[in-house]
């Protein structure tokens, strides 16, 4: 029966529901490409999305973050559950499986029915990358996956937005990080649930956990839920065991406090913010003709300002 | 007869165009609240501005960017020459100079009426941040700056989207980081007009530097501007004449081979985009009124897709 739907895109829904991963790569192709099948295809699989454990992992170049997802998924497996990964670079016009470190990985578990591996990289903007990233994230959700890891290549304030559509984020540290690491630190303090301070033979790495443990404690004293700081070696395994009990500790504590509720509608609210907005945007293109360019010309030439310019876009009576 | 305007914000525009520091300051504060006094100010001032160099300094953290804009002004302000440096950081919601690096480099400068720092962190949305950066651009250039450094402090995507609304971007490289640092140099490769391999006491410096060449003639054989690889040590100065130089020379390529007039159309392009993102959803949310949060309500309880829920509320007649 199976053999008799290959290539018929009505079913592509059905057989990724069934399991079947070429059909799941080829959604994610369309939802990568903005195309209107893509949305349909997230349409029609929506209701069957929402069981899986969406997980950020985010953290600066340089902390061993790919290494240390891996070590996750094997941990993962090893335990029976089924794990996809987006890994997400905001700043590679590169995608589709494309990045280097992502096709060492998919190597290693391109024989586990378990694993579903996915590269997304920025082809236009970062408002279109953060839709795609979303729209992955559901039909991956929806293909029956338990655990889905949004990983970020970088922790800038793109990543951040990226990672924080989960339900638990992930923050990779590790010691003896320069000063302006420090700086994004702040930014990232306030959307972890979990930190991992990786590379923890280093000799700082006590330090650096202590200081974490300080940041915390001076940023908020009236959490419900207390980020655990875990400390980890990637490249030997070490410690992803407590790691990953810290992230289902963390899913527990958000189902059992309302918090998960209340996640969802962030999410909801973001994924259909976005949506509206490129949509507005289309439309007004499409109403205002060769006028926008006009416009844009006369604010290069200073002739008029943005804020004037706009507001006359806007006025225009439909035609 | 100067004493008789302070205080009037009637006055705030005509204040900045004569120098007053103080003016600049409050205009600049009402441009980054997104106020409507803002707005209007911008609208004012746009028809003086349009002078200034806009040069866009992004790279990865520790990498010395903050050192070497310093020791950047200190080299345009021996030549007689005014510099306003724009300080981003979307990763941190801190901002109006409080960030920790610009308050020690104000300092240095602040009896020096040829200078300028402030610092703009994300209050709410990046493309917020965005179009409040651009407005600081304006504001600076209007108030007769002849160099203006928007620095930021990560080097991921969004930090990138802000450089390259500069004239000029400097991207700056040190030698000997990890992998992944490699792989967000693919993005920035794209925007650099000139490369400072800062840093350049370093053992492997000659081989960073070599490997960028090789990347840049991999990467466009076609290039009318070949971007310079300028080797600096911010801390003792050294190099920065010649960065600086060949900052000055890709001015002029901009102007001589008309790409500067490409650039300022690019520029006006995406600030009204900006602000019409803005207005066209601020308009969408008062008309559906309540019918938003019901939307994501339904989204959030995996009733309705996201797509179906925004093609509901656009198609929603105006009442």
């Amino acid at each position: 029966m199976r053999w008799a739907v290959v290539g018929n895109s009505d079913n592509l829904a059905q057989r990724l529901l069934n399991g079947d991963k070429r059909a799941l790569a080829r959604a994610l192709s369309k939802v990568e490409r903005g195309a209107m099948e893509g949305q349909q295809l997230v349409a029609e699989l929506f209701p069957a999305s929402g069981n899986a454990h969406i997980i950020g992992v985010t953290g600066s170049p340089g902390t061993g973050k790919s290494t240390l997802v891996n070590a996750l998924i094997r941990h993962w497996r090893s335990q029976g559950k089924r794990v996809g990964v987006v890994a997400v670079d905001p700043s590679s016009p590169y995608s589709g499986g494309a990045v280097l470190g992502d096709r060492i990985r998919m190597s290693e578990h391109t024989n586990d029915a378990g694993v579903f591996i996915r590269s997304m990289a920025s082809r236009g903007t970062l408002g279109g990358l953060s839709r795609a990233t979303g729209d992955a994230v559901t039909l991956l959700d929806a293909a029956g996956y338990d655990l889905i890891l949004v990983e970020t290549v970088g922790a800038g304030q793109s990543e951040v937005e990226i990672a924080k559509e989960a339900q638990t984020t992930v923050v990779v540290e590790v010691p003896g990080l320069g000063d302006d690491v420090q700086a994004i630190k702040a930014g990232l303090m306030e959307i972890a649930d979990v930190f991992a301070v990786n590379k923890a033979d280093h000799p700082r790495a006590q330090q650096t956990a202590l200081g974490l443990r300080m940041m915390l404690d001076i940023a908020n004293h009236a959490y419900l839920w207390k980020p655990p700081i875990v400390k980890t070696i990637a490249t030997r395994g070490e410690g992803v065991d407590k790691l990953a009990e810290a992230i289902e500790q963390h899913r527990q504590f958000l189902a059992e406090s309302g918090q998960l509720a209340q996640r969802q509608r962030k999410r909801a609210s973001d994924e259909l913010f976005r949506v509206l907005r490129r949509e507005l945007f289309r439309q007004l293109r499409e109403r205002v003709g060769d006028d926008y360019e006009a416009a844009v010309a006369r604010i290069a030439a200073r002739e008029q300002d943005p804020y004037s310019a706009a507001r006359e876009l806007l006025e225009r009576p439909e035609s």
